[in-house]
């Protein structure tokens, strides 16, 4: 602790991210995509005058709100870009949940949500799962005298997704708050609820360039609601930096967003890969929840999750594992390539026999 | 004002940065650098190999700090790296200056610090300019009770800068707090206050990639201080955003870097423009404020800044005027091309004839 921090800033416990390990491994760790951004991408780069950058970004992201209304059927103004889904949820948090009561979410979700609510000083108020480790919509949507609700859907760690008509039943129980649905995962096999922002002005989607687009080391996210939510976030944005998206991760998104060929083709290879792994992990004698994500939660009845994570990454291969008491037995397991669920699947057969 | 919105973000002003017309004009209104960024630029993006884009950066941006450490002669555990130095300056406000006391700063100066004091809900303590428009480094150093001090040195928009001596002088009478020293425009002709951080454990030194290394449209900043400050403001980014920095913004970062002999000709070239658009302006009549950066404020007793200002804009030259009272006579001027600058000087003098 040093003397010259702010008091509140002594009392942040950070986020960890998953291991950027330098070694070679198959890595399985952070919910990458195995496939390449697409190939526009590596053109945009190659043809850009890089005079340009010295030149400031246009601040309003223009260009790449336009290209993901157009890819969402939804109007501009209603689209939001930031450094990163994870600065787009900053942001929602500052923006929506700073009212003097508590914000309703999952007790197990993307655990970044806890380190934000420290962060701003928001009070949290965690549902448990269901038995089926489900988000609890209905404890969610139950609950009053809330600062909102935020959940992912898909949910993380887990991968569970409710169906549409099931995040509509909750937004017509909660109409006073944000309801934040975070679709990082949604590209791969649910439903997006964007296509409800007109009816409730309250819902507010966020998304990333991360998982389906391949985009994880470019860091673009946003956010599509109502243009009163988007006007929220504008604010906290142009109080906090006026160009969050460079001039270069607009020009690699917007290419992204321009390929639905290979972003379909690389998606549903994952999902393929994920139900194919599911099945494999129950052959070794796994318990694998249902997942729409790129990646599977799973635990061994008889072999500690602690264990085989160490296990495998003595093999060269890492998974991620939570060392908090609820998760602690589970491996959350991205989804790679074959060839790279062939060789977890080997490593596993070896160490379970 | 939505019902949505958390109550503290109703009441921001977001901060409103210099237009970036979508015409073509001699842009003279950000403090862009008019020479491209380093050769080698262009190169690493012709060669970088996209896959690469699918996986997290490094969320230390080890490669990045490393390559600044040498530059400045620290080591990389003194160096923070982030999203702009908009991002970094946001990050050191919520890290040292939330305190309930009052933070010092010169009444004119980067017209964000407000912005984010309001953001934060830091209490300003606003010390007017000398005489001559420079820092009133006695009046910073003579408050008590405070969150901090924080000025840019060179100041902008008056581009005066104080000698390393003076910031000496002015730390070791403020040893408490922070003293953070903005030095976005150094480069062009002021004297870096980085020497001084090992004897100073609270200094707090920010710079940019956006002005002497032509790289506004890339967004990368940079902290360097003692390891205590540094570990304050990673307290506060990995509590925010595990990867401020992108892979292709490091990679940048880097080349740019490498390139000592297109940094120092670029900004001599800067320099040298300055002085001639300096003397010319005064030939026109200008009051013109002496300027270590790569702009000058100036104004003139016959002419109100704001009819010059539309009057080059119909011409075709986009400088910045603030609308404060203060500034409000004054022309901010960034030192373009000679070309440019010619073309600024022809225009004013036609519209003074």
């Amino acid at each position: 602790m040093s003397q010259y921090w702010s008091p509140a800033v002594r009392e942040l416990t950070p986020y960890v991210p998953g291991e950027q390990p330098r070694e070679k491994l198959v890595k399985l760790n952070t919910n990458e995509n195995p496939y390449p951004p697409a190939p526009g991408v590596g053109k945009a780069l190659r043809d850009y005058a890089t005079d340009h950058l010295r030149l400031y970004p246009d601040p309003t992201s223009k260009a790449l709100r336009e290209a993901l209304a157009e890819t969402f059927k939804v109007a501009s103004s209603q689209v939001f870009v930031g450094n990163g889904s994870d600065e787009v949820l900053a942001f929602a948090f500052q923006a929506f949940f700073c009212h003097q009561a508590p914000l309703d979410l999952p007790a197990i979700t993307y655990s970044f949500y806890p380190v934000y609510a420290n962060l701003y000083g928001v009070e949290l108020r965690k549902h448990p799962l269901n038995k089926q480790w489900e988000v609890d919509i209905d404890a969610l949507a139950a609950a009053t005298n809330r600062s909102g609700v935020i959940f992912a859907n898909p949910n993380a760690p887990t991968g569970h997704a409710h169906s549409l008509a099931t995040i509509e039943a909750l937004l017509k129980r909660v109409t006073d708050r944000v309801v934040l649905v975070d679709e990082a995962y949604v590209d791969f096999g649910a439903e997006s609820a964007v296509t409800l922002i007109d009816r409730y002005p309250n819902l507010l989607v966020t998304g990333t360039f991360s998982k389906s687009r391949s985009l994880a080391g470019l860091r673009l996210g946003y956010a599509v609601g109502s243009e009163e939510l988007i006007d929220g976030l504008l604010r906290v944005k142009d109080s906090f930096n006026s160009y969050p998206v460079d001039s270069l991760a607009s020009l690699v998104g917007i290419a992204a967003l321009k390929d639905v060929e290979h972003f379909e083709a690389c998606r549903e290879h994952v999902i393929t890969t994920r139900e194919r792994t599911h099945q494999r992990l129950e052959a070794l004698g796994f318990e694998v929840l249902p997942s729409k994500a790129n990646f599977v939660l799973a635990q061994h009845p008889d072999y500690a999750g602690a264990q085989l994570f160490m296990d495998l990454r003595e093999r060269g291969i890492l998974v991620r594992h939570f060392n908090t008491s609820d998760l602690n037995n589970f491996l959350r397991i991205t989804i790679g390539t074959d060839d790279e669920m062939d060789s977890l699947i080997e490593a596993l057969e070896t160490i379970l026999d």
